[in-house]
């Protein structure tokens, strides 16, 4: 048989970001015969209640509440969401509304994109990461067997809405979380971005609107790009190696750490890693260091706690299909991904991060 | 924001068809690192030797057995898979082959396509409704509260390998099923196929390489055309209606039928319907109802299970969103979807097919 050219098209993803987005939102829900809407426990009490007032009267047909102080992101819950689609009879012209951080997103995309073959669903990121990063892209997923976003898909939701109205029911530790996601991006991609966050602690920020817009326009950049993670995709994964591996560690021996804390200590050994391989301005290596640690306290590390660590980074290497390659930092809003690190170099950036220890290079 | 065009495109999905099938797509399995086999209790006997011969020395990495007596198409046997495959260390480069019949093909499409965000799966299906119908088209999907189908998604495989050296491991009333289809497939679509299979018997065909790879690609050319269901794949729904509610109501008082017999005797009423809507050679009316009689006894059913089946109807539709509409033979081997159809006339049809009742059509 000849073979023809199959392309599926999707309808493109709207974006809706900043002040009054949700109620500039309102017209897409509108669409929908059926509206239901998925919150947390959190979410339940402090965001829907904003939600239903910015959006004055509009149908909401039912509310589907998980739980996310136990089993996370599980098939559980899923099934949950599931069971209560089906009692709330849910079909293709119903709209599943995510409203939450993270783990409402990524389940709640799973759960719409699997029910009945796919129903519509909707992001409203609550969280700073979720305006920032979880709730765009179109990765969704579960946890299962002990390991993070085991199932999954990539799926994109109808439209997200990123409206800062939302920072205001964060408590400090949660706002803090996001942040270190936002010095990323700046770091990454976008030096006018860090420019404006250098040096500035994150309960200081007067205007957050705009760095959650400039931050999340730049995530929707890469992802339109790269949508399933073959190449570009990847700098989004600066500090995040190091950094998951500090965060299973650390979370394996039972302390109670955020992801961004995690991604904050990566980025600190990551940049090391980048100033060893490439040229680096030496004020730019002390400028990022600086800018993390006015943020965020480093964890109580020991040399001794390397060895371990190194053994994290290598069974992630496993999961991953026997590779570990760094994204990391050509130079300061320019990052290159796939770069292979030798293991004495990795166990020097944590040794760096625990002494903290000072830029060696000359000054400029 | 500018609006861009998103497009997602996917590689399209190959078919392999007709005798050697198998052999022949040896190189496509030979992409992968690492290959898993899906088969349930009965594939694992009969059918993975057989691929195993003809595959001659291709490793497989894996074999993953569930067990269609029990829940078949269910979330726990999918929870099955998931396990299996992260023991077997499935990776991206992993291939999952679904050895068996609708179920291994629905269950192991949708348990691929979540795990780890997609791993690539094939499908050699190993019934005749499966080379088909089943394994073409994209849909994967699971039974979740008691409906059918309920969780799932459109997802292609890279292959669909349709090889007839399967079907001797077929016992009659398998093969009788899927012959159901590929009787539909004339009707709908294929007046060549049809003439072929006239007042034949299933137990009497001879060249069966023909047959399957005609009806296949008739619904291969459906499917490109229509993935999402949105219009003219739903042709395929010809004797379906009334065929699911025939199917639950007696599976419901527990009888064993299969789903062939009821879409055979789905056909018989839509037919009816069909022809009472549609001018139509009533010679023609007649060649329908044999040939399908000369293959499916009729089920023993009373003008008093007409109440109940008009129920599962009604159910049914409700579980539609509100809407049956049915798919008719316009002409023998035209047919159209999206039809209306009165309760009255619906009654009457099935009140045909209890009686035995010959076409009332003037003789042309």
């Amino acid at each position: 048989m000849k073979k023809p050219q199959l392309v599926w098209d999707i309808k493109p993803v709207s974006y809706i970001l900043g002040r009054d987005a949700l109620r500039l939102s309102r017209k897409r829900l509108e669409e929908f015969n059926k509206r239901i809407v998925l919150v947390d426990e959190n979410t339940l009490q402090f965001c829907l209640p904003v939600f239903e007032e910015q959006m004055e009267n509009l149908r909401i047909d039912g509310v589907i509440s998980i739980n996310t102080n136990v089993n996370n992101k599980s098939i559980d819950q899923t099934i949950h969401v599931w069971n209560e689609l089906a009692k709330l009879g849910a079909e293709r012209d119903t709209l599943l509304i995510n409203l939450g951080g993270g783990v409402v997103t990524d389940l709640g995309g799973f759960a719409a994109a699997t029910f009945k073959r796919g129903i519509s669903f909707v992001n409203f990121p609550t969280s700073l990461l979720g305006m920032v990063d979880a709730a765009i892209g179109g990765k969704t997923g579960l946890d299962f067997g002990g390991l993070k976003n085991q199932i999954g898909l990539f799926t994109n939701p109808i439209c997200v809405v990123i409206d800062p109205i939302f920072l205001k029911t964060l408590d400090q530790k949660q706002l803090l979380s996001g942040y270190a996601e936002l010095l990323k991006c700046g770091l990454i991609m976008d030096i006018d971005l860090w420019d404006s966050l250098e040096s500035q602690r994150y309960d200081k920020v007067e205007e957050w609107d705009s760095l959650i817009v400039q931050s999340a326009r730049n995530k929707v950049d890469i992802v339109r790009h790269d949508t399933f993670e073959k190449g570009l995709r990847k700098i989004l994964n600066f500090g995040h190696t190091v950094g998951h591996a500090i965060e299973s560690y650390l979370l394996n021996k039972g302390l109670d750490i955020t992801h961004g804390e995690a991604v904050a200590a990566g980025m600190i050994c990551e940049t090391y890693i980048s100033s060893k391989l490439y040229e680096f301005e030496c004020k730019r290596i002390k400028e990022i260091i600086t800018t993390i640690d006015h943020n965020f306290p480093r964890f109580n590390l020991k040399k001794d706690d390397i060895p371990a660590l190194m053994e994290f980074l290598k069974h992630d290497k496993k999961n991953k299909g026997g590779q570990y390659r760094f994204s990391l930092l050509r130079r300061l809003g320019k990052a290159v991904h796939d770069i292979e690190v030798e293991d004495d170099l990795i166990r020097e950036s944590i040794e760096f991060y625990i002494d903290h220890k000072d830029c060696e290079c000359e000054e400029d």
